[in-house]
């Protein structure tokens, strides 16, 4: 026995706030193995080790969503060590009112698991809301076709809001993993209805048809189907990313074929200048040509500098555009369009 | 009782169009409360929080599909806020009249919720109606072998059509799903068969073998499977866009290397120009080398540049030739040609 | 009843091809109301909205594969709708003497199943026989180490074969998952022996262990792991084709990379040549140098033009080698080493 | 009798350590026969074939974490072969104080499987810290904007790392399937639990609700969860690898595009220094001009080089501002828009 | 019963090698129908239709594994079609001593099943080992920094090795879904624990404790485990190829960048040269300049123009390096970091 308090006396405390049923809120600081003992739970029930759970123990619901760690009794709701979290304002602004006020005919742990995964699914709905605009605007910006290159800043933006959206997708499945767990058994949401096995009177309604457990499945499966949604969008939205940098790859490909077009086309037109200046500098040796002494013959050489010149760029152009163009092109069409026709036989499907 | 009546009058109001089985229609505002009333429904059972849901509450069918909000009663259907979504045609003159005409033996609701199911599929195909041809279209152009680079606009629809399809992949799943969970679940089958439950002939002849719980399913199930060929359909559509992707990226970098190879072909031409230009440059230096007087010598030097060019070019493109041509091409057709055996063993299997 | 002749009037007609027992063919046409009231069927249940389907009503296996209609009763097996088809040929020469000659010790319907499923996994077998060789031969093509392009007409042929083999993979997808349906339900299986329910002595030995069921289930397995069978050959030969994209991938990538460094090579040479040549072009100004009467100086700076052209050039080309090569070597494979011992821990399994 | 000490004395021995409940730890080495007959085993028991299993046989729970071979019977837990694995520090400072000081209320098996667990589940963590840091640390370094090329070390270290996820994802994979197969059978749940089969007394109890298998799958449950927690964590950061890939994919190719731009810039001068440049090579040669001796001429022939070679060049890079610049840009923005108003229908949702 | 022995001697014959219990091996030449009619079989169990089965039919196994077609009775194991397959050696120095030396206390069916098992997990295993090592040299030489490309026959390697691993997996996931399927059925472990149906001591035992049917379970588990890991291992190579090829790009992709940004320079340098050479050609024309004369004009431009060119290619080279340099660097090292900081929450998880 002395023991006992010793230990007790070394255990970590919780900062607790408490509501019930009529509003009121209180706040103290209790120790885990009084809490314990005051709730019969046991010490392990209160480890809080994953990020995300939601059991039931001895008539109390015990869940943790990320921070908000909370215990929930048929007349009260502990939410523990809520400090520096940010979350004063929402405890006191609305999960207050919300629980009191509330003209629910279902009794306090379902308006306390209501509010709470209300709560978890705005947070959640919060952040994809934080990354989405952000997202589209980057990817908007990245996809501007008269960019050459694609903005480095914009890319990092990019990848964070990547990152973000992976970090989600993985809360939003623990969360249905969570809920879905507890969908998969019965006997787990009999448990849950904690009103039912406390309360006579619930027990025998229960029996009549007026079911709590039903339900507690209905109000979890509303919010399994709303964390649903949250992943079909951030899933929507991770293969948008995917195409899009498709897109990007492609139009910066495409950049580069048009001024890899234009370069070889100035090269040519080098080339021809070239072969033609060999000309002049040929007659521009210290040699002896004959033709020295004849006026036209300066300018013939030039006009034939000039006009070679031209002429082999031109010829090396339309080169250029015959060389690019393949030969195939009447076959193709026809092939793709019978892959159109064979996607009608849905019409017949009725 | 006062309390009451106050709150239903700011409660919100639905406009409401009646179907009955004759096939007459009616419209009128009806405050939520007074409907929750009438159909001795909860509210909570009215909040049609999911885009799409298809759930039996005290033997009414309340459907929700995207925009069309729906109670299916025994005698009666009810569709909800249908102003404003365009809906208004297909009410009239589609669903009334097949609502009332059908010459169906099975009670009113399998007519209703056939009539609802099979506009969902119509919507969700003409979805897929609309953007099947233009992304073949957009694919067709942006995989043109003559272009090349890719059109810049074309790119654009093709991610709207990537994304839209997306979404209609998400549509067409969440459907699935909605129609899965009642499949998976005989005691919702059942929920759903009202008439079976009000109507005492109807449940004497189920006991008899003709079921309408099996019908029930038959119906969802056929509309299930229906959804399943446009999820197949939109998948094949994706997988093409990639397919078509990597083809689109192919082309590119073939352009792409033709055009360098012509690039260093006219480099190589530009090069031996340089070095024979070189002894043009160098005979024109004003510097004595004795050759100045002798005329055979222009002549001479002349044609070796050029000549020299010419021939130091054509051996410079016939090592290109060489040189992009490895030596190992008698091994790997072999190679492959045993797996092209292995895959024979198909044969064996009947 | 005079309604019923006269909407029977109107009603579509099938033509149908009779099969029976003892291999006799005949071929008739009949209004779909009057087989329904032949076979005691109802309307709907020959609908064959789906592409893919496979039931048992009413003592009759109702399936569609396809363009493949058929009824099967415990004596006969109807095809309906066999024209413009292409399955005259296999309908006469294949399928009756099939059905009629068999020495099978199970009932007809085992037969004609037999027949239709094995007809269906021949196409799918077909489809995968025309599209894989043609796949085969024009990645080996593309994959083609000599070539510096892919050739545009093979990609197309390629893209083609992949959306074929997509195709032919939903299909299989489909028909397994239409087998995996009934080997899923004991109930569909008996219902799917009809003889079992019509032959009194059948039924008898049924209890005595020769069972129906199981014979029927055995069947439906052949053909479901006949299907399995080519959607994994399918599935490894849309993989090969990804593999062959990326390697076509590095393919192009070096091609460009050598003929780059090539580019590099002589761009050096150029620069060289400019460089020098710049020594030409200013003793080729009319300015006095002071060295015009040397002859030796001709040769001295002709032969320094050529010498240092080529030693930058040499110069050049060697720090390329030294740039493009890092010096890092040391470190990596050491790495590399150690990762395959770590691979060696697979020993120890036994 | 004679024949199987002989096959014993050749049989392998295990080197074990024993740790009994009072935290006393013996060493001593014994032949596997001798352990079999002690403990009551079969020879099979004992191959430790796989690397992760957990078994339980004849009231002993055999288990294998990767190097880690354990026994625990209701009074001990014996580590077999534990030399040369670097477990001895663990075993000795760590395992031993954890079996003996635990405050734990219930029985051995329980502590000695909860302190080998949370040993596997560290390590897994330790590799995952060892990998992580490591890994972000490359990726920032490669996803530099300012490197032009990748550091092709770097590289090497990213391909470490990612195989070295890729195994940890393996071994993750299979703790978690190891323990699964347990927790979807409460036959071999309520074997773990050996004292409930040994203790008469803990027997009872368990009839009367502390149930000690309740307890075990608790305990199983919460590594299972820990494993999962690793396993999202692996996953992201492959993700995180691929997003880097991509986006060092779009960085370099945006620097060689930059690159590209400016090098046709300097083509574009170049060029138009070539064309100009053929004037003075044409007023070079050595042919007759007739403009001589005009001192004007000269200065307004160079004026007109440089000035003409300055406008062409400026003419070229104004047409290769307009021709990267696509015509569309009032289209595009457009339809995006639409798009991001089709999002917003998330709102209605609640 | 004439026709029943005409059709038995068209019918195929059998290359039966029968291993009996004491490990005497025969071998003969056996009619289909008649080993059908000894093992009381049907003509359609020994069809082999699948390249993988495993059944029990009439108190016999029947097994092919691929090449390997086995029936195991009882009292032997016949191996059917045995020659040409390169299994001759492991028939005779393996199979037969196994079977017979084997101290095992099981039945002879646990045996030989064993044997066959092992067999092709050795057979995989070495596939495995085969592919393994080749695979991890081509992808170090491919990755190989020093290399500026792909070496086109190693790509070829990669590829093959690739296919091989695509089929390999194949056939362990098709190896893993026939033992799957009856690990899935007690039934059919029952049915394959022979001994138990013939010997009625061995079946008294079983109700006893000693359970065959559990053994069957742990046997068929152990190989289904194997099988397992090497699938886990094939599934790892598969990713390290996949992550290698992204490194190749990225290698390539690099190296390029580097031999663009070297050719930059260089027509950077090539520029300048060709601007301060445009002075020389305009002081090398025929024109009077009026500073002909001056011998120190020559040295003035000639110094001016290589200077000029030095000066200008520098600037342009300083201006290349600072272009390719963007400006905004100290924003995303802070916005990274605070990644790293979120990753910590995990030391919360305890």
């Amino acid at each position: 026995r002395y023991r006992v308090t010793e230990v007790s006396s070394l255990s970590p405390a919780f900062v607790v706030m408490n509501f019930d049923q009529e509003g009121n809120v209180t706040s103290f600081e209790k120790k885990k193995t009084e809490l314990c003992q005051e709730l019969r739970l046991q010490a392990r029930d209160l480890r809080f080790q994953h990020s995300t759970s939601l059991i039931a123990r001895n008539n109390c619901i015990i869940l943790r969503m990320e921070s908000l760690k909370a215990i929930v009794t048929p007349q009260s709701l502990l939410v523990l060590d809520f400090r520096g979290l940010g979350l004063e304002r929402w405890l006191v602004l609305e999960l207050a009112p919300q629980l009191a006020s509330q003209s629910h005919s279902l009794p306090f742990e379902f308006r306390a698991l209501e509010v709470i995964l209300q709560h978890k699914i705005n947070t959640l709905q919060a952040q994809l809301n934080d990354v989405e605009p952000v997202m589209l605007d980057t990817l908007e910006s990245l996809l501007d076709p008269k960019s050459l290159s694609a903005d480095r800043s914009k890319l990092h933006v990019l990848l964070q809001n990547s990152k973000s959206l992976s970090e989600l997708e993985t809360d939003i499945k623990v969360f249905k993993d969570t809920l879905l767990k507890i969908l998969d058994e019965e006997e787990i949401i009999e448990e849950l209805c904690l009103t039912k096995w406390t309360d006579p009177r619930v027990f025998e309604e229960s029996s009549l048809g007026i079911d709590h457990a039903e339900e507690m499945e209905l109000l979890l499966d509303n919010y399994y189907m709303q964390a649903e949604e949250l992943g079909n969008k951030t899933r929507e939205l991770k293969g948008l990313i995917d195409d899009s940098e498709s897109v990007i790859f492609i139009n910066l490909d495409s950049h580069r074929n048009v001024m890899m077009r234009l370069s070889l086309q100035l090269s040519m037109g080098s080339f021809s200048l070239s072969l033609f200046g060999l000309i002049g500098v040929a007659f521009g040796m210290n040699l002896e040509s004959s033709f020295e002494e004849d006026p036209r013959i300066f300018w013939l050489v030039t006009g034939f500098m000039f006009l070679g010149s031209g002429m082999i760029w031109r010829r090396l152009l339309s080169f250029l555009g015959r060389h690019l163009e393949p030969s195939v092109p009447p076959l193709i069409p026809q092939v793709w369009k019978r892959n159109l026709k064979a996607s009608d036989y849905k019409t017949g499907v009725r």
